[in-house]
């Protein structure tokens, strides 16, 4: 698929049909996440590939108790009626999980080790668009509490759980989501 | 470029040609950024584009002495050896401002606002896919004190400069970097 198609088409899914993902397309999918950038080239991501439909559930309550948190303490009325069912749902939740101490200079700084993060996060896009240019929908979902995922994956406690992507066919249609113009977000210092 | 080939042949560059970038050019590098997912659909991102040798050489500044900061405090020998002179170099510097008001739940979790940075990092991806497919190389730079950025670029306090990214023609062969993989980096629960 074209670069542009990819990243124009791709659009967070929160409802899948039943229908499992080959290991060789999760593979791609995988790859496609270790061709982004790190700090110092560290590759600070690991995968955990969820198909049990036991840890499935276990992810989802570990959400939906979280989602009942957040609610009472933001207050955010949309969470009320926010379901959480796609993570039962979706064939696939593929754990990425980083590395503190894979990261640049900024474990020096005051806020502390975030290059790691970041590489994550470029590497979950690029399983996005991997994942769109397949056929398939995801969702970036980060509505946990990462000592509860820890110990449901058996993640070492050194490691951070950063985000968990659902992978799957759409069951819905897509709904446009519409996007503020460059021009109202850039200064040009000329 | 088909999406493969982009998120394969990207590397980042540190060594630029003085060649300048045009501006439609780099509004298509900004937009692609606008495509990234983010928390509730905030885009919590803005961008400054950089062209003004003045300003510049004023970033470079605070690159060096944070280099030297950081390898006093590190001991990292390659900091003693590492040029940050690619910041003066390069046509186009864009810095990516992130706010932090601009996130989700995550602002009520005990580690505070780091959705609006993911969401960043994965804008930063995107450009550095788009800059590929239209032939120019980038890098993704951090070493800089957030503070000194914000006075740099006249930016609102409230605001977290979370990259900036070198943008130019390569002037340099490029360095193949290995990966890890993704056997390695995979376990599967099933």
């Amino acid at each position: 698929m074209e670069l542009f198609e990819a990243m124009q088409g791709r659009r967070s899914c929160r409802d899948y049909l039943p229908e499992p993902v080959g290991e060789e397309l999760i593979e791609k999918v995988l790859e496609a996440a270790t061709w982004a950038p790190s700090p110092l080239n560290t590759q600070p991501w690991e995968f955990f590939v969820i198909t049990s439909k036991e840890i499935k559930g276990r992810i989802f309550d570990e959400a939906e108790r979280c989602r009942v948190w957040a609610l009472e303490t933001s207050g955010w009325k949309w969470l009320d009626s926010y379901k959480v069912d796609f993570l039962r749902q979706a064939p696939v939740i593929i754990a990425i999980v980083g590395d503190p101490k894979k990261t640049g200079v900024d474990m020096f700084m005051e806020e502390g080790n975030i290059g790691y993060q970041a590489a994550c996060a470029a590497a979950i896009q690029n399983m996005h668009l991997a994942a769109h240019s397949f056929g398939l929908s995801s969702l970036w979902f980060t509505l946990f509490n990462k000592s509860a995922i820890r110990v449901i994956l058996g993640v070492d406690e050194a490691k951070t759980p950063v985000a968990l992507v659902c992978l799957g066919k759409r069951a819905s249609d897509i709904r446009e989501v519409p996007r503020k113009s460059v021009k109202d977000k850039t200064t040009y210092l000329r």
